[in-house]
């Protein structure tokens, strides 16, 4: 037994020293360089259970004129997905609430109703063909990566969802804050937009973008 | 105008015929040939939406000796995330349920609660380290790539949650089923786990294993 | 000299007879089936040097009211870059011409002036940030993966130039065809956009759209 | 000739100042930050080439209870491999050693007889099938990424065998050591393995753990 | 007991009827298409231990000029590590012997010697640095992707020594053949080489070469 | 108009702090560490156009024995093409000029050519194929990932081409270099290439090789 005891020391044996290094996991350390694959590994030392633990109970503030809110667990919020492959958001729309138009340029995305109806679509690149449904509490809804995509709140209740992500780092680009909210020239946003000036000026007053 | 309207169809031009390629995903076609990288492809003009939706509202049947079901959404029942790197499965634990200690070998996950309590912890593989918390409803919790973990009912309620993946393929291994539940010899067992022949025996019976 | 003759046949042996092998490349099989990484493999006897060479000489027809064309070499077109990481296009653009707000969900970008001024921007995710440039012939900028970005003719002359994707299917997704080239209902534009409603029906007509 | 020895040194011209850049190999600097995609690189003009050569000669002691050792060229050993997607092992099971039931998380495994007999196996976890083979010296065996497997001596000799894997950090998870050497609960062990406490209480003893 | 029993079968349950999928290996298929990351599976009800052995105890056949063999057990002659992201083969150099200069394109390989002593080398691509080291008994060396590098009997004795990939499919290109086994223009082969034509047309006569 | 404003403000909300994330791009830090998948990331607020815009409009100087220059837009000399997995050279090749064989062990190369004609060819590793075709402006010809090409000026004029590669650092390995233009001894030259003594002495001496 004493041996036995020793064999969970001395099973792996090796010729060298060996340097801690990251096997399982890479918490995220936001003090240390980040590279082109995420942030720089938390010492495996100082890792605990909290890494790994973050909490989408509270819901967001749809106290604003799309009655909509994105919570985020991306690797930015949560260090335990670093370097994982995946990562998590909360959506809380209210009754009239909208996510607008947006894509997410480093994910495909899986949305889960878990209250209320979500109208939810994306549009395809090839031949812009449009993917509708009405999900209701319990219905799952994919959309691939890249690819704009939309969801409207669709029925008479606020709805919940819990949206996962491919990435730790999905990114998420709307279209109109792209467009809309930054000094993007008008004239530039109507010459590879087609809208009218008119409404470009009136969108960008509206989301305060300037130019 | 007319002109215009033409641009949406020969906006693209080529210099020689071009062929439907996957461009934005790759709806699995059940009857073809499997990959490494998954199902072939639906051809593009007979994907819908429905390809796109998935249904986890229905509660999997917890009447079992572990009071507890999974419901899977990966690439074998849900064709819409082949090829996209992420897929989703609903957990079902009612009140003294337990999903038993298991790895996925193709997958990290992060399980979201929506309802109930559940406690759930994995092991590292560096220093056997065990990371163990009490997840609440909202609370979310990852998992790394193929290490042991496992999840309990943590209250008196039936608990749900829904469990997201870094794969449309993530597999599923339960230790009990891989020892207990096949026609792996009981002396091969003992050898490579250390437990005793009867505790060997004891559960092959329970489990249906043979050997 | 004899022996040495033979070596270059039995240099490699082998205890089992050998199945021809993806190896070098995966030229594409247009008639077999595609899967997520790519269409198959043409049989290696039957690859040619054909199936690596492509024309982009022709420049694309820009009359149109856009006054731009582009010509993909992508996995459709050209065999060859089948599974290799990358593909490459033409872009024309007359005076006053532009290439609307687009992107490409599968891929980043880079692109080269070899003929005229291309005055090219995209914005980033996080920040809304505008990055903008006015190019030059032998200019060369990158856009980054999946981001909204555009190309307008910056000069008095008619502008070429050479594109180059990270992967041979990267696809191309224009913002005003997603919205204003489909059956997407009216209302849901202008919800998920802050459009007017006139805006939305103007382009609808002179996009095609319906809804 | 003269000209010849400048292409040397000037063929690769460049309009900007270059910046020594990760190009071949990115040998593992244990003193700087590790990130999911491995350790961070030593300067090239430090890197010898040590870096690239390692000894498995030295037989592992195998003077334990389990009568077998590993010893690992992971990247935390070795550090030419970091960043390569390959790693080295060597195992020694003495007579009636053994490797007990394990997992690498991290990679798939090929595994090499250079002496002895040795009776691997691995279950798969769709159907918990079991692959089993006595392998000779000469025979190899590949265990795919993340699945239970294990290695006994299958003779009256010792047995050597070299282990590749698919990963500088393949991981190895012991499932003993997982749940018997550490602080998991043996409650929560019981719970999720289906083991009588007798026998949980009997494996912990032995191999340290507590709870 | 008759529950638990039941388990086994029903624990996982499903909304809809589950495809077979590719979970845990994808052993190759060679009557099937081939795509860019490998060949098609085999279906898993088909599969054997078979396909996860393979043997590389027979000594290639030294008997020719350069008095060495390579034994490949890449995915075309070994279907289990078909999308594994790994493969071996089997070196065996005969006094005297050299696997002359070479590349594999598609991967990183490691070497661990088992018998006698082999003189190997690789050279990087950004100064030209040659890493050359004699290796004996037990020694390992990594040669990184895609980098030229050869080995050389460097004793007394038949040196045998197993190689390691970090692909399924490494290739393997050797310069010489490449150059002169083939009916690559004699012309073109001293315009890039700067070879003599004398030396050429030598070594073409050697190799079987035309032109 | 005031709540839609602190839309583009508090829309993304967030129950704990979050930290600058690498979501769109990872501009080099020339500064920092590198690692397996790049440099390390410049802070974003420090980012600025330039750092996606690098000029390849002035021709490499040809004057030299092989009368042709290539002009890199790696990661070391452009910062912002850093992770994207896409890089751009320009080549330039004098009447009578060569690009030497050589090959580019990280990434497949796409050529387009603007200016004059190019014979251009690679020669497969399974067979020792030869793919040889002469190019004219706006022709492309992709070259497989690790296999070795080259270019000759096949025409009356100076030719220029872009070279588009599936990696920010392809890596550069010509031949001739990699045998004759270090300290690799004589000997092992010519052991592992078949070339006469005289042949590698006359190269060594041109390239400035010892030993």
């Amino acid at each position: 037994m004493f041996h036995f005891f020793l064999l969970a020391l001395f099973f792996i044996s090796s010729s060298s020293p060996s340097h801690g290094a990251v096997q399982d996991f890479c918490v995220a350390d936001y003090k240390a360089p980040e590279g082109p694959a995420g942030y720089s590994c938390k010492t495996p030392s100082k890792v605990t259970v909290d890494d790994f633990v973050f909490n989408l109970g509270t819901p967001g503030n749809t106290s604003n004129i799309i009655k909509a809110a994105v919570t985020p667990a991306f690797a930015a919020q949560f260090p335990g997905v670093n370097g994982l492959g995946i990562s998590l958001g909360r959506l809380d729309i209210a009754v009239d609430g909208v996510v607008p138009l947006h894509t997410h340029p480093g994910a495909s995305e899986v949305l889960v109703v878990v209250q209320g109806t979500i109208c939810a679509g994306f549009i395809s690149s090839t031949a812009n063909t449009v993917y509708l449904q009405t999900l209701k509490k319990g219905d799952i809804m994919v959309f691939p990566q890249g690819l704009l995509h939309f969801q409207v709140n669709g029925g008479g209740n606020a709805a919940i969802a819990f949206v996962s992500f491919s990435s730790p780092v999905p990114g998420l680009q709307i279209v109109d804050f792209a467009l809309f909210a930054n000094n993007l020239p008008s004239a530039l946003v109507e010459k590879t937009t087609f809208l009218d000036d008119a409404q470009v000026k009136k969108l960008k007053a509206v989301l305060g973008g300037t130019g």
